[in-house]
């Protein structure tokens, strides 16, 4: 990383992502997850429909992991990072935190995560190689 | 109704329904609802890409509206009614209620609610005429 | 109105927030609103957490109906409005838009909504009255 | 398992399950997961509710992974299974599938997963050893 700024985004905590143990319903921090990608993406210059149109690809979840630390709350305003974990010609696997900031300094780590997503094309949903753009921006990271 | 059972479908309270008051979501009613008027749809025939396939329709939902009168609860096991309130040529609107029931012979009502379902093209999205059968069908309800 | 901003909340459509239709999936309308009215109430100074333990109330949701007109899409970055429309002692029932905004001037209206919400005891789940400065403040709207 | 028919709980895909992509929203596979663990659970004679009261434990999702096979769609009726993958005293991992049955003998494998659950305290959230009947119950699988 070395000066150069993780990124990360924003979220909050609303009802809907709580369940009846009082705090975030463990398979809602895939969605947080996915946000932060979505929002990475969009900072590289993509978007799904885009990406859709030309040159014709999707990203697919191929796989996910998650470790559960400390639970989050209801009204909790969390920051989800993300960074590149592996890259292959046609793939990204990405690793995530959701951290709770306490003050300007300092935050906790509530859980990490993995995902590997898959660019497929969006009619016959066969893998293909990441936009090249795109690939050689994830190089840099 | 004269003897005519009303339809119900069964549904279970876990987890991922909740929220942070320990109770069913408030906007998770309207996922039972759904699903008790899909599996009404099956019961007189007709699923979804069936309809999309030929004639090449789809249902979408116009408005909803809900009265939540009692709360459900984790592991409740409810029963979700539908009955049609009323029909024209392209649209139903569904009357439902969620139940709790307690013994063979009693239940509790938990929430009342209306859909209004419009039939459309499954490509332009105008409003078509309800699937001929169906529309017989409705009429007998 | 007259010169008073109405308040409003802008948010993303992500994946999760999609049906099979390929749009928002309309039961989540209802939660983009209650984002809007928490972050609306966190304008007047309050969250939930800081009810529940001063002066010990909870808002429960007694009633919802939504319409939908034009469906949001992936990557749509929506505004949804609160205002009020009714106010009890112990209720306040709010109407929202959600808007998708064209350009800087202009926008869609996308689906309307109502809910009513209830001010509760948080051991007794009994209506009590709105907290003093809130229904003050409300009064203003 | 020898015999012992593995445990397996149907389930049917809704709209609410659905993506813009066409294809059960790849989170939901986790709440397709822990319907099944809780159906498993309820079979072995326990449900949330009474734990929570006597012995007074909950179960809290350490750690979840899933990889995604081939997509279910609108209207699949899946089969969800459940075994149990390892044991300590205080925690429970589960292996499980998520299988799409074709005709009476065949079906296809979706995706699979794991989930770590851990027994903790209902008040003090710290890990406690599994109730005894139940640690006993799950080193017969």
């Amino acid at each position: 990383m070395q000066g150069e700024p993780q990124f990360s985004w924003p979220m909050r905590v609303y009802f809907e992502d709580t369940d009846a143990g009082g705090v975030v319903y463990y398979a809602n921090y895939l969605k947080y997850m996915e946000r932060a990608r979505t929002e990475w993406l969009r900072e590289q210059g993509y978007d799904h429909d885009m990406l859709a149109k030309n040159p014709g690809v999707v990203f697919v979840v191929r796989s996910v992991a998650a470790d559960y630390l400390k639970p989050a709350r209801l009204d909790d305003l969390l920051r989800v990072t993300v960074s590149i974990k592996a890259q292959t010609r046609s793939s990204v696997t990405f690793a995530q935190q959701v951290m709770r900031p306490r003050g300007a300094e300092d935050s906790e780590l509530l859980a990490t995560g993995e995902a590997k997503v898959v660019c497929v094309d969006v009619e016959t949903f066969k893998p293909r190689p990441l936009p090249r753009r795109l690939g050689e921006q994830l190089k840099r990271y």
